[in-house]
Order: C-alpha cells, then sequence, then structure tokens
C-alpha cells in the first residue's frame, strides 16, 4: 500500500510515522521537505527570474512533477495541518487527492477544526497525532487495534 | 459555458463578475453564501449535535451536496482569496477543480503570492479583480480584449 | 439537478419528496414501484422460464436498465431503507451510486444505524423523514433553512 | 489475479476458499473479519463519542480505508450472503465493485435468490459453496474442470 | 433516452421499432443503411483508390465518424443479428457498446444463441422482435407491461 | 452535433466549412482568429510582462481556457495545416483530441503528408479542402454523398 | 508488455506466435482454448441446466471473467478470425479492445477484408500470419524489422 | 518513475539524458530512433504500397503502438523540439501527454518559443538542454538541486 505524506513541512512529522510504521508493508512519498531547495529549484535548474511570481511559478510547478505523480500513484493521501502559516497547498493536495477518489487522513490540531470542516467531510478520518496515523495503518493492514 | 464561484464569501465579487458578464451567454454557480446558515444547515435539518465537531461535519457534507455536483459540472472554476481567514476550503476546491481537468482561475492580492504558488501553478489564469475576470470570460467567449 | 428515488417500493416516500419540492428546479427518476410488474417483465416480455431463478434473472436485469441508466444520469442518489424485507438492491444501488462519485442521501430509521453504518459512511447526509429530504434540496438549490 | 472476499465474517468461507485455491496464482484481500475489532477501530484509535451513531461512523470509514481500496485494486470480487443479519454491506460491496466494473461472483443460499435477484444480475457466477468458487477460479486461470 | 440501434441493414426492423415506439420520449440513431453509399463514402469524398482494402478503409473511417460517436452518445445499444452475412461489424458494435457500460439489447433467432453467446452474456436483454424491443423501452420508460 | 475547427488562422477555411454547412443541424467552435488580440490577450488582461516568454505564455494560457474546453465538448475535431509557419499548436490539438477520443479530420495538402503521417494515423479522416469537410459532415448526418 | 490474443482456437496460431516471441520481454494471455471445456464449465461448476440458452449463458459469462479481465490488462490485443464459424466473439473482443484504446491487430485472410473492414477501420495493424504478428512485436520492442 | 522521451531523433539527446540519470530510479522508453525502419516498418512487414501516402500510413500505425503504449504508461513525458524538420509528431505526443494528464516537460531551443507558447503552456518545465532534463529529474526524485 502506498502512503502520501503531504502538508507541513517544519516538524518531524513523517519521520515519526514511517519509524512508526516500520513493520507493515508499506512505500511512503513526500514532497520536497528542504524548503529552500523547494522555493528556488525552478531557477537553479530553468534560470533566473527578475519578478518573484515567475521565480515561484517556476518552482511550483517543477514541485508538482514530483507531487502529481506521487498523490495518484498513491493509495492513501495523509495531509498534516500545522500550527503556522497558510498551508494552502496542503488543502489544495487534499482536494486533488478527494478528486481522485483516494483514502484521505487529515491531521490537525483541534483549534483547526471549524476552519477545516470542508476538508475533513472529504476524509475517511481525522486525527490529531502522527502516533493515531500508525494505528490507522496498523489497523487498515492487520486489523488490529492498539492496546 | 458553466462558471463555478469558489472561495471567500464576505464581499461581493461574485456579484461583480455577474453584473459584468451580463450580456455573456455563460450560467454561474457558487456555494451557499449565507455564512450562518452554511454553517448550521446541518443541524437545522439533520438535527442537533453537542460535539462542536459534529456539528460541523453535518454541514460541511450537506454544503458538499451543493458544491461538488456544482465543480464537477462547471467548464471553468474562478477561485477567489480574500484578505481574512485561512480559506482552506478555497485551496481545497482549487485542488479539487484541477484533478477533474477543470479551466482553473485564481484571484488573490499580490501579497498571498508566495503562499499561493502550488495553487497558481495549476490555473490557467492568476488575477485580482472581479473586473479582470470578466475581461478573461468575454475574452474566452468572444474574442474581444478591453479598450 | 437530477435527483434518483431508490430502495423501499411499500410506502408514498417518493410522491411526499416530489410534492414538497414541486417548486424547485429538480427532475426525479426511479425504479418502476409496481411490484408485480417489476417481478414478471422479464418473462411478460422476453417469454416464459420453468425456473424462478431464471424467471428474476430476466426481470432483474430490464429492471437494471431503467435503473443503472438513471443512476449514471442522476446528481443526487436518495436511498431509503424500510421497515420491511431485505433490501439488498437499495443497498446495491447505494454502493453503485457511491462508486460513481454521486452524492448519496441514506434514509432509514435510527433502528438500523447500525446494520447500515458502512452505507451512512458513504452519504454525504442520513436522514429519516421525506420532508428532511425536501429540506436538504431546498438548501441545496437555495441556500435556505426550514423556519 | 487478485480477489476480494467480501461479504458474511461468521464462517471460515474464506479459509475455505484460499485452502483450496493455494496451488493457483492468486492473491486475496479481505476486509477485517474481527467482527468487535472492526465495530471499535474508530473510537479506538480516534477518541471515545457519545453518540451511538458517530461510534459507528468512525469505524464505518476506517474501515472503508481497507475495503475500498481493496475492491478498486482487486480483478474479481467474490461476496458472500449469510444466513444471519441484514447483510446491507455486502449488497454495498456488490453495487459498488459492479460500478467499477469488476468481475462479480455471488454466493448464496437459493432461499435469497429472489431477495438477491438484482444483485444476482450484476454478477458474472452466482454460486452457493466456497468449493465452486475455487473451481471457478481454478477454471478461470487455468482452463480445467472439476473431475 | 437515447437509443443506437446497430446492425443488420436488410430489413426494417429499424422503422418497426421506432414507428412501435412513436409515443415514447425517445431518439433514435443509428448507422448509414443505404448500402451503396456506406460501402463508397470514402472514395466519393476523399478520392478513388486503386486497392480494395484501402477502398474499403477510407469507408469504413467515415462511417465510424457516425457510429462510434452515437454509440457514446446512446443510452440503451440495440444490436440485431440477421439471418445473412457474417455481421462482425455488428458484434464490434456490442463489444465496443458493453466496454462502454451501456444498457445492452441483443436481437436474434434462437439458430445463432450458441454462435452469440458471449455477446448475450453482455446483454440486459436477448429478444427475437422488433416488438419486444419496443415493450422493453415502453416498460423501461413507463413501467408498462404488454397486455 | 459539435465540431471544432483546429489550425490554421490565416485563411478563411472556417468560413466556408460553416456556410457550406449550414442546413445540417450542427454547432461549430474554433480558437480566436484575430491573431493580435490572440497574442496579446495575457498581458491585455493580466498585466505587462518584461519577458516575451512570460508575455506568450499568460496568452496561451488563457487561449487554452477556450481552446480545451472546446475540444472537450466537442464530438469531432477538424485540424487544419496551412502553407505557412509551423502550426505547433494545431498538432498539439490533434494529439489532445486524440487521447480523448474524439472523432478527428485532418486537412492538409498532399505535400505535407509524410511530415503528418503520425497526426493521419491517428484520424479517421485526411482531406484536404473545405468542400470535403462539408461532405464527410453531410454524409456523417443525412448518409448521402456528394452527386 | 502484455499481449492479449483472442479468436479462432482451432489452429495452433497461439503457440506459433508464442514461440516465435520467446526471446521479447512479453506476457502472452488468452481464452480457454480447450473448446469442451469453454462450452461446458457453467453447468459443470454451477450446475445443470434444462434449457441450452441458459446452458451456454452461464458459461459464457465463466469465460467472461477470464477474457474481459486479461483484455483490460493487457496492452495490445490481437484477435485472429479463422475459416470457419461465424466467430462473433473475436469481433465482440475487437469492439471491446477498441472502445478501451488497446492497441488493436487484427489477423485474417484477404478473402475477408470486406466483412471485417469496420474491424480492420480500429485497428493499428491488419495482417494474415502468426509470423507477421511475431515480427510486429519484435519491431515494438527492439525497433529492428525482419531481414 | 516511467520517463518517456519524444520527439526529435537526429542528435544524442536521449543518450545523454540516459547516462545523466544513470543513478536514479528511473526507466526511460522512446520511439524507434532507427529513421530508416521507422520510416518502412509498415511496408516491411504488412506488404509493400504502390502510394506513399498508404505506405507512411502503415508505418505510422506500428509505431503508433509502441508510442501511444509507451506514453500511457510514462509518468513524466520529456518532448524535444529541435532545429530542423517540422516536427509536428513531436507537439502530437505533447498534446496527447497532456490530455492524459501527464507530467510534461518541453526542450526546445529560445528561438523556439513563440511557436511553440501553446505547448509550453501545457507543460510543467520548459528548458533547453539534457543536463536540464537531469537536473529535473534528480531534483524530482531526490530533493536535490545541481551545485
Amino acid at each position: 500500500m502506498k502512503i502520501y505524506l503531504s502538508g507541513e513541512i517544519h516538524t518531524d512529522w513523517r519521520d515519526e510515522i514511517i519509524a512508526g510504521a516500520r513493520d507493515l508493508d508499506l512505500s511512503f512519498t513526500a514532497p520536497v521537505t528542504d524548503h529552500a531547495a523547494s522555493d528556488d529549484c525552478g531557477v537553479a535548474i530553468l534560470g533566473a527570474e527578475d519578478q518573484k511570481f515567475w521565480h515561484d511559478h517556476k518552482g511550483a510547478k517543477l514541485n508538482a512533477i514530483r507531487t502529481r505523480t506521487a498523490i495518484e500513484a498513491a493509495d492513501v493521501v495523509v495531509v498534516r495541518f500545522g500550527e503556522k502559516y497558510r498551508q494552502w497547498n496542503a488543502a489544495f493536495d487534499a482536494g486533488y487527492a478527494a478528486a481522485l477518489g483516494k483514502a484521505l487522513i487529515v491531521m490537525h490540531g483541534e483549534e483547526h477544526s471549524h476552519a477545516l470542516k470542508e476538508v475533513d467531510a472529504a476524509a475517511l478520518a481525522v486525527c490529531e497525532t502522527p502516533q493515531q496515523v500508525v494505528q490507522i495503518l496498523t489497523y487498515v493492514l492487520q486489523g488490529t487495534l492498539p492496546e
């Protein structure tokens, strides 16, 4: 089963999930989480831009080669909304995954529940911690519950 | 041609577009823009909930009957990001529309360009004002440019 | 907007919905609700069968010409589970509609909630009465809530 | 070839099929068949609920991560209807599989033939025993008939 | 409801169905049934060919503009196999319609049942006469059986 | 039936087809054929660009709102390759239409046959003149050949 | 690359292709070619039938589990029309494969060219011998032509 | 990740990309790049033609067995436009890939930017050299930028 880990890139939640699920038959994909590389990849490879908009645009499109391909290949898409930033790309990925009929798991703190109600409404699970994602994946694969 | 107008519901941008495009052969759809009705529709029709999460959940799903049906029927999806709120539902709609291959027009102020770069990367036009949307739709239908 | 009314055929719930929604811009479709005609259509048109299985089989396939075409054309599928009979065809229609990504509304009494939890999990609304369906459709089309 | 075994979870029919088909190049998937785990997985992982409806809802959605992914990956879906319970989830799975164009095999006792006629009409085979499913799979893969 | 009438072009079965169904809300499409025009359309419009194969090829492709478009637009595809000729195009249309998930009605005499068993296996109704097709369409639209 | 007329914009071939087919039940769509408007639409509406690449890019994307929507809505796509320019957009449209399964008609002079062989291989008709397109459409709709 | 070999089952053309292509990275699938088993599989496994029609029907549906699954999984579908029998199932498979967008290779003697023109029109290659199919597959995989 | 390398066949750009990306987990496919074989494959295998058009046609269709299958299987399609020839097949492949939602990378010299603006508008990256393609693929797989 293929899991795409979308969203917040400033904490190590992906590592926690991957470590916690190490004994399961899963493969994980994710966006590039090196923030500087992700922002500058477009101009670093395709040439500098004077305008910030096109600087960003070239980078966002290069990143889309990775992210769209990975979401389309995934069975389950996990999207985490963190404390900071607007994270519109996380919500965009959730919508993209929902339209493709992917099984969607959304992670966020309770304080964002109202603002994320449309995203949560498209999810098969809404949780708060990486441990819960590991428990979900364990249950989905093995049918066993946490003790 | 069918246009879905997604996103910010606190200004009258939809009315400006619809008025400006009144002479074009277009039909417009949109989410329910009565904020109170949109928040409470679930419990008003399907019964009260003690937990705010389920209160929101029932409402978000009722709204999805309208929004997903309308996005799927649309030829063009316009998504506006305003000044306030997190507007994750707008970004979700943009992702949903992108995955379905809809022509996407994104509206937002320049200050959000960096945060919205992934959304903009999936769009066929990025603009700031309702007038520009009217000009785009006029050009797309009639081939004429603003004077 | 096109609404398919699936499921229980022994009460007049379809008439209640259609009457209640008479002022909305909706078109309704449904299976043949004449029980005898529905059971015997296959042999009446295509020739008698000695075996009850093939008698039923021919009829079920003729009915499928109507029901599958109507579900595929629908925007919203309403499925009602009544008090009697096993109603596997209602659950089958719900699964068929869910796989096609149709907006699904499920109607049933509270006593069936546990047995129908997988069906309800695929629905955008779960309710009990035709009046609630009318209220949902009114809200979805007009954005107004019941007083 | 991938086979999904849906439906009744109170007898060991899945084990009989898997044992009988052990020499064929097949992989089998199935829902979680531990009834208690299946009922409580939602609250065990995602937190307790006061309302039974939401208790069930969270569980049904977690189970859907497994079941929908497996049905979509399957080449053949076998659905068994047993003697007890309403088994609406089995009929829902059959409808879901039919809409996706999966090859559908339905198992049930003759006494349910009339009630299941719409489900049977969508199937490529209707049978009663696990041995027959093994014989079907043997024939489909190897072209040999039972002696 | 849109009905495509495929297959045999040497008897007036299409006229019988269209006349019999004149009071139903149906639209009918069909291939070009002028045999000479159908055979020669390619070279008449696109230029003569020395080789019979390319003469036929150009014509068959022009006809495909009409037939594939019509099958894809149809809700129901009726395919008639007559007494004469090999009628591989009829069977081709049946396969094409089946793969697109169209409701398929097959008409043929009993003497062809064994040879057409794979085609019949994909159909929702197998019948022999235009009157039966009219009865099927009447039942599907109005729910009434022949007296 | 909906016909999209793609490709060369420097002669009046579209007008010839539309005039010749005026008595047929057809609707025609096409790209914007005002060359200057087509080139400058992006910057005229969305703001000037220093770089020619982005000037073109904005325009090409605005035009794509019209062209992709029209190709997706079309039943038949006619692509004309003229004497001048590289016309890569015409070949792009042909590939786009082919991948969507549209009926494709290609028009070009004999001198381009070798260079266009891959495009022609995806077409249901290859011709040279607008009159031939009119004859094809007349035959497809009415079954009559030119005298 | 996956190749499905459909059609005539009375000569050893499949063996010739498989032997000739033994050094290529290909996998081959085919219908059950044991004529007696293919005809009787339905009743042998699912129970006897008094009516020949249902005897055939049960068998044809069991065979469809194999054939439809294999066609859907194939990259290339080769369909051979032999000298004898009506072979409507071969033409049905060709139509099924064409509608799914599979690369289609048709094999038949020149004497059937006119009757098969609609099938040939959907093919990417029309040939007469197993050797030609081997040469096509060799060219497609390795880019080398026969000496 | 699967990469299809489409377009110009007269320089060794494919070899440069494959060599540069040798340490990445990628598989590459491409059209037959032996120009003579590609032109003559149809008649060499399927028999000679008097008319150049049919000579080309048979070859183009054989090549399509390889190219369409490979594009459909690819995650990323790279299309290179060289200095010479009209290269309509390259633009056709780009349109085909775009309609299928493939991640598209376009390579061409700056002098073709205006003529290729519609193709570039559908791409996620526009570049000039094989080294840039290698850098893109390295970034997409490993998240690292060129030093």
